[in-house]
């Protein structure tokens, strides 16, 4: 039936048939076995998978696995990268931790256990005097170097504040021979350091958890920027590879860090710069006098490799019935560091469960999407968000044309107090709707309620309060999805009570305690929150599958070109204006954009009252799957791959607008330089330009 | 009615309005005036097309014109660029014309005929000892070279071989400081030379005529690549301009022409650089001793300017009824760079007959078109297909979401003998069902069975001998819609017997002999051949956008890709071995578009037969309109602005397969480097996955 809409008792039935039990039972197997990409447990799940997508009463229309050669980095299995102190005669007086500790049954003993290291860190075994460099960002290694000549040092940085990699590249530029990064336990654990504090007492790491992940500044594989890492595909030359650390890199946990800084010499380090180790953090470079260490060395001993493997996503299918060609896509990827109970396996359990469901009701005869539902359980992720960078390369034409909506699960639960949405501002609304139709597990309130409690602002759109969308960066699967091919996503979990806690992230992060243990007993006893993400989530999908108009919403991009286009106005004007770059050509653009939108909006709500043709809605559909697309602009960012969305871009510059004005604009400031006020211009024009195209898109479609 | 589909009688009934008289009246208007982009004569006929379309009776539904900024070049009125002999103590012995001949009523003196010039050559009066060096091509100068130490000198070349600013760019490299660009009889004239033998008397060009023309390697406004010439866009500086003249270059006629090189001294010029001018063509430098010219020097005196003028594209609209969301587009240029009588308004006069009868078909309530029709009369495309190009910046994003086909008709009739068709593969089918339906004039045959007879081959797919469709360079405005935006596009317009004249192109072009008396007399008396072209191209827009299913043919791609990849493989399968570099993932992929395409073809055929509903239809429509845009990939060819199109980018290698693979290829057989075989293979690479791409487009839509 070409009118087939969205079936609000469908989804009521969806949301009662989301079993918390099952989701718990898909934990356990997803995070039984360590599955980094491509190892053994990694290819277990991915027929596991396939097995659950393929099943005769539960599985989807169809499910495959697509393999990518990608580029990958692994610690040597049996020469375990470490951090060495060496007395000036050579002797070895420290060792770091080859492994954590072990502290349930044997989750962290585990043989297939990975052992901690800085992927894509090169080898060597550098050594040289200790100095401590806070986060490694530029501003830090500059102070530092004002009173430390750093050529040849060995550099300890905590996490935070910048990029892996953006750290080893960061010590490199000054002369650092070597880099050690370990995790505070200000940062991670509000301060908890004690062992009795932390995990299997509490959620907080242990003092021996390591933080392990992909130093890279890119993401895709590292080889095949732009063409899916098939058999037939160029590879470009390893040592052409940017963006990975100059200098062997090597993470700890804060047990080991604390061995090293509490003994170093040096004039104090400022106070934003001191941690929770329980000392006071000097700077270095080297021990303290009189102590153990005094006048020993750092050596940072670094001994991976790296390697083309075949990494697989799965994908699976729902085929849609009146509109086949339309996609709604749901993903997450696979791969983990160690056992991944919460990332990413907190995710594919829902997921999982969502397929399960729906895949039982395709199967029973008793339901069909309008549009298609395409899910990916990606591979490599973690080294870079290879797996669905990849599909993007491979499918770029047809998920550009046909894919209306990406939602991204990957992290499920971060920690059990409320909703936390990012998403491109027309996804807001069918969350929002979704949400309150979901239950809180304790106390029972509304999915929505309980969020607009804990992050909000009041939308001039909206006239009234609501919850506060995230913006999306480049930390999950959506990444190539939104900056490359220009769909518009959505990344959806529940997370922390900020009032409660402060850590950066939840604090097994990438260490060998995201277990299930850990998440059954410490993240979401009883999985009521994975239940209310796969209810959300869930519910999201099929209103974006079912509905007879999509529910988007670009008037809610208004209020983003609107806030963007205030901060350029208060914060560049004067500037601009002295330097006859006017800014009124935004402004009017991004009035046109709203009228544009409101138009169409209209259009949307007129439809209700009178008889309309599919292809009217076709059309009104593909207007509204599109006019994310149009804020694509292949040229506008040539030296950041990938990144193209002229809207969410990375940022540096500290003021809230447009990111390429803002970076263009910052950098002019800085250097006066006539060339970087062109820049400036031209950035501007790409902006006008994006949004003149959006609101084209959105306007009457016979028009020139 | 959503299965609105085309209406054969309606067709028929086009046909036969399609007024030759009509035409003749329209050229006469059109070409009465000298109108080069942005002088008067331009300004005036931008007024009276949108008069036209906003006829009450035989108008569009909208019409309006849009203006860009844009930088042209212009002569100096005051101050006519021209070339000078000047013997040793300074005396001139010679001076070029400033104009040409008048040899009709006041054609030729009219005051507004532009001076001969090269457009964007720079300002300058270089001397010095004048060299022959042919077609100014690398391979000329570097023989010349050999020879000649060119330091200094002044080359006279002739047209043809190379691109106009090329010629410059090449002489430059060589240390020439000056260059004169002729017209040999040879080349356009069939040898004849004399002025009996030339217009008036013929169609042959008198010996005072000059080709004007935009010496640039790029087209686009120069200032602007990728963002509309609006008021608020960012421009380059005029100092990075690249692909334009370095050194002052002035086109000259035979008569000026003659003067010059046969007073030449030094070598023999080879066989083949000898020309049609009546005498030997020597090398130089300098002139003949014991000459009038002896130890002269020659100088090249150009005065141009450049500035940023305001140009139009005048656009106009019927508007779809069941589809108003896809666009049939149909456009030509209007500027001219004198009378402009064939290049462009022979194509205007067409394009304005078939907007009168269709516009009056829709004021009468008789017909409209399921698709929407945009015509475009272009701006300044005699200095590089600006306004198509600003155009397609401007709304880049809905033409390339909703344009089904872009047909362009500049000159529509080059001569009377045969229809001339070039295109992307899918539009060749509804152009050989349109040419079967129109009659020539005399004899009276079809368009096709006469079009057969000038280019035919055999074709795998059609499995006979069928019209030979030309391929699409860079030359009118298609060029955007083809390579930056990934339309499929066609070029039409009558033709040569090339068995009758070997002439570069028609004689009079880009110069003042362009007129409606020359067309009247010598080009198509009586504008049957116009009416012939008329009919063909209405028609063929006719079937594009009223057609139910498009007339489109995706596996008329494959002849290409297959030949492509024959040539490719007897080329350098071997030398590929040998590196490693498997053609065999080539083959797969071409091998599966055909699959791809096939299944498709099916598909349509077998949706006759069944109740098919209107979203299956625009489905396959989707398809069948995408598919080219496939073959765009934005980073596939970095430093040829806007060549996006892995199939149809320039091709500078001599074999025949696609672009990026045969001039990588050539160039790493030439220096042998590893890093440009590594090239070749990402050029390979490129080539596959724009075909994966486009076979993925045509497959099932629900897969994965
Ligand atoms: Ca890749
Ligand atoms: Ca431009
Ligand atoms: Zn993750
Ligand atoms: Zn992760
Ligand atoms: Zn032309
Ligand atoms: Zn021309």
């Amino acid at each position: 039936e070409l009118s087939q809409d969205i079936d609000e008792n469908f989804i009521k039935e969806f949301i009662k048939e989301v079993d918390n039990k099952a989701i718990e039972n898909n934990l356990k197997v997803l995070s039984k076995r360590p599955h980094m990409a491509t190892t053994d447990g990694d290819t277990e799940l991915v027929k596991w998978i396939l097995q659950r997508w393929t099943d005769k009463d539960s599985g989807l229309d169809e499910a495959k696995e697509e393999i990518y050669d990608v580029y990958l980095s692994f610690p040597d299995k049996n020469n375990p990268n470490n951090i060495k102190v060496l007395t000036p005669n050579g002797t070895n007086v420290f060792t770091s931790r080859f492994t954590e500790e072990n502290l349930n049954e044997n989750d962290q003993s585990d043989p297939e256990v990975t052992k901690p290291y800085a992927a894509y860190a090169p080898r060597g075994n550098p050594k040289g005097k200790l100095v401590y460099a806070n986060q490694g960002k530029m501003s830090d290694f500059e102070s530092l170097s004002k009173k430390i000549n750093l050529t040849g040092t060995i550099a300890i940085v905590r996490y935070g504040g910048a990029g892996r990699s953006t750290k080893a590249i960061n010590a490199h530029h000054f002369g650092v021979a070597g880099l050690i990064v370990y995790t505070d336990p200000k940062d991670i654990n509000d301060g908890n350091a004690d062992p009795s504090q932390t995990y299997p007492h509490s959620w907080y790491l242990p003092p021996s958890g390591v933080e392990r992940g992909a130093y890279t500044e890119d993401f895709g594989d590292l080889l095949t920027f732009f063409s899916p890492a098939k058999n037939y595909t160029y590879r470009i030359n390893e040592s052409d590879i940017k963006g990975i650390p100059p200098i062997p890199t090597q993470p700890i946990g804060f047990e080991d860090a604390k061995t090293l800084i509490c003994q170093l010499a040096g004039d104090d380090a400022p106070l934003d710069w001191q941690g929770s180790l329980g000392c006071q953090y000097k700077l270095g470079p080297g021990f303290l006098a009189g102590g153990i260490y005094t006048d020993s060395d750092v050596q940072v001993n670094v001994y991976n490799y790296a390697e083309v493997r075949p990494s697989a996503n799965v994908m699976g299918m729902i085929r849609g019935t009146v509109e086949p060609d339309r996609y709604i896509m749901y993903g997450n990827h696979r791969d983990s560091w160690v056992h991944g109970a919460i990332d990413p396996s907190s995710g594919t359990a829902v997921m999982l469960e969502i397929t399960r469901i729906l895949g039982t009701k395709v199967k029973q005869g008793k339901w069909r999407p309008r549009r298609t539902i395409i899910f990916g359980s990606w591979g490599a992720e973690e080294f870079g968000l290879i797996g669905s960078t990849e599909f993007a390369e491979e499918y770029y034409s047809k998920l550009r044309d046909r894919t209306a909506a990406y939602i991204n699960v990957d992290i499920s639960v971060f920690a059990n107090a409320t909703l936390r949405a990012q998403g491109t501002p027309p996804v807001q609304g069918v969350i929002f709707e979704a949400a309150k139709q979901v239950q809180t597990p304790v106390p029972s309130l509304s999915v929505y309620d309980n969020w607009i409690r804990h992050f909000n602002r009041s939308s001039t759109v909206y006239n009234k309060l609501i919850p506060q969308l995230g913006t999306l960066g480049a930390g999950s699967d959506y990444a190539p999805f939104l900056h490359y091919l220009g769909i518009s996503c959505m990344d959806l979990a529940y997370t922390y009570d900020r009032s409660k806690t402060s850590a950066r992230i939840y604090p097994a992060y990438h260490t060998a305690f995201d277990t299930f243990d850990y998440t059954a007993k410490h993240i979401d006893p009883g999985f009521t929150s994975h239940q209310a993400v796969a209810r959300t989530a869930g519910n999201v999908l099929l209103r974006l599958s079912d509905s007879l108009v999509l529910p988007l919403a670009p008037i809610d991009y208004w209020e983003t070109l609107e806030s963007y286009y205030n901060a350029a106005e208060s914060n560049m004007k004067a500037e601009l204006s002295n330097r006859k770059i006017p800014l009124e050509p935004l402004k009017t653009a991004v009035a046109r954009y709203k009228a544009a939108s409101d138009d169409l909006k209209r259009t949307i709500e007129n439809l209700k009252d009178t008889q309309t043709t599919p292809l009217k809605i076709r059309m009104i559909n593909d207007q509204l799957m599109l006019v994310e697309r149009a804020f694509i602009n292949h040229y506008a960012f040539q030296d950041l791959p990938y990144f193209s969305h002229v809207i969410w871009a990375p940022r540096t510059s500290s003021v809230p607008t447009f990111p390429g004005l803002a970076n263009a604009y910052s950098k002019a400031v800085s250097t006066g330089l006539l060339e970087d006020w062109n820049q400036v211009h031209h950035h501007l024009t790409i902006v006008i330009q994006a949004i003149d195209n959006a609101a084209s898109t959105l306007e009457t479609v016979a028009s020139i």
